[in-house]
């Protein structure tokens, strides 16, 4: 018996949270699983039930779960907020509680989306790349402030890595790759940051511990260089928080909808898994949202935090084949595709399994 | 007259210089400009001559100078050196030293380029936008360190802005806006950052000064993301130092070569100009870089350091109608074009000026 804490969130987040749950179900009811789901207020939705992005009630109830599915988070009601106060607050706050340091962000352009991908379809074809992006440490994490000096503001932010805060995530970097075509590029900024010199030194003596993996050290203005020119040469890429950050948003496009990508933040306890997208306030509730990303989070959760492959590849093809059939959500109908709801999506989905 | 100080650097950065200094010679017979060139040691090359990436000589040469012509540094020999001794340190000293905080980075793409972009050429099509990059503070700048603590390593650098840092960048960037389509993108991380608060707020409060300019805020993420799905919507883009770097690498490919993409950093006395590409020490002295990036870059001088605009077009001009021609360095030649050596490019551009 699984117990899933699941935090809608803000805007959509609710809503593709909804037809993750109903595909779960579906696979609970083919395979004879048992899961049970409870959730907890999160993010604004947290903050307008109980005055915190992260509410006391929503940490202890994770604390009892098997895992988190997490919709979205964030909204112009709560913009005006202080940083401190925003609903990101709480998902930061909420990934450094759980310890999730390896997030997990696979980009894949299946031939069905391929007229979907901003790329020429030749450079495109084929990609099939995961970021391991750092979690739980560097600028999102060290020591920042503001003060007044020589009659003007100013402000700063500590990116701070240890040694063994990089070395878990690498770790996780040559792991995932040895389950898949042994390639690793760890991306750094070494010839300007000494946090990333203690990173490339860390990857280095690591290496020799995963012969069968090719290494690659890349820096970031390259790699996002390398990512429009040619994706399809990545496997593996793992690297600090920020340069994740931005990294695993550009390449989300190449799958042709931000909807599209799930994610999963591994720790030692308790793993969250989240679409990387936003909370789209703009188009919540109308039934445009892709759920998608959302459902191969669920898929993505079966896998790492159950160890139920064979229920999260059935979830995976199912969300392939649907899109072969030519059904899609609002953010990518087009001539020669069926639209459909959020809703509809999810239940198609959840049929296929 | 002008004398402008050269600082071919490393790799193929003599080469690529010396076919700049070819363009610009055309120039002065064409227009009667005097121009006189001298040429000073830098990066690897001040290494080897000096001990020093940024020699004295150099130091005291370019200061006499009205602008500076730098072609590009580093390369594997160096690259045991300790970072604060490395080429690239050199560059960051004379950023510094010559205060050139206002980093402007040109992509567009001409219409005879369009095959040569990764993306589609539907959506690349019509790109044409500067990232006006902040140049000489950020974690560049900022105090960095590594030690043991608790029995392991760890490092930090540190992102520091004052208000009258980001307030003259911000500046540059409106007035660039007002030159072009009067569209500026503020590129930050706010939902995280401290410096990039502050950044949003100067932003904010410049915003009043320049109406006929329209403001957007952008997290660097969704830039990232953004550049990739439809570059043409971007005018001009501001951004803090490591944004600027990586948003730039990533935005250089839409021209197709890396080769292809000029810069200028501007400051309150003498300016810097180069390519944005790196040394490529592998194909030094082969006659096989592309020395447009560093042509442009030099027409880009014209225009800033000495006003002198018709002569800057020119230089644009003949550089697009020998690129219509067909002619082709071997970074981008296929069938149907050219192939020409650095060289010959230099002289086919020079003639046509
Ligand atoms: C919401 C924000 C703080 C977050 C981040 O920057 O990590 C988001 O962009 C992400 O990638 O999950
Ligand atoms: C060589 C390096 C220090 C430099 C930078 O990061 O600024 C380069 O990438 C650039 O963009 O000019």
């Amino acid at each position: 018996m699984k117990s899933i804490a699941l935090l809608p969130g803000d805007g959509i987040g609710p809503e593709v949270i909804a037809e993750a749950k109903k595909v779960l179900a579906a696979v609970g009811a083919a395979y004879g699983r048992e899961m049970t789901f409870e959730s907890y207020p999160f993010g604004g939705a947290g903050i307008d039930e109980c005055g915190d992005p992260y509410p006391e009630v929503t940490a202890a109830g994770i604390r009892r779960s098997s895992a988190i599915l997490l919709g979205a988070v964030g909204g112009p009601r709560w913009d005006a907020l202080p940083l401190e106060q925003r609903p990101e607050r709480g998902i930061l706050r909420l990934r450094a509680d759980l310890d999730v340091y390896a997030n997990l962000r696979p980009v894949r352009v299946h031939d069905v989306l391929l007229s979907y991908c901003p790329l020429r379809p030749e450079l495109a074809k084929g990609t099939d790349l995961v970021i391991v992006r750092e979690l739980t440490a560097g600028i999102y994490y060290g020591e920042r402030g503001r003060s007044r000096a020589n009659g003007e503001w100013q402000a700063y932010d500590t990116c701070t890595y240890t040694a063994s805060q990089i070395e878990r995530v690498v770790r996780a970097g040559f792991e995932t790759a040895q389950k898949r075509r042994k390639i690793l590029h760890s991306v750094d900024k070494a010839n300007v940051m000494t946090t990333s010199g203690l990173w490339r030194e860390i990857v280095g003596d690591l290496a020799p511990e995963y012969p069968d993996v090719k290494v690659h050290h890349l820096l970031i203005d390259n790699a996002a260089m390398q990512m429009m020119r040619s994706p399809s040469q990545f496997d593996v890429l793992v690297t600090e928080n920020l340069f994740g950050d931005i990294l695993s948003d550009e390449a989300s496009m190449l799958a042709g909808s931000i909807g599209m990508i799930p994610s999963a933040s591994l720790g030692p306890d308790v793993s969250l898994y989240e679409p990387i997208h936003g909370s789209a306030p703009d188009i919540a509730g109308l039934g445009l949202s892709n759920p998608i990303g959302t459902i191969l989070s669920a898929a993505m959760m079966l896998r790492h935090s159950f160890g139920w492959e064979a229920e999260a590849d059935a979830v995976e093809a199912a969300v392939f084949r649907v899109l072969e059939e030519g059904y899609r959500t609002r953010d990518m109908t087009k001539v020669g595709t069926e639209a459909v709801t959020t809703s509809e999506m999810g239940s198609l989905v959840a049929e296929e399994v």
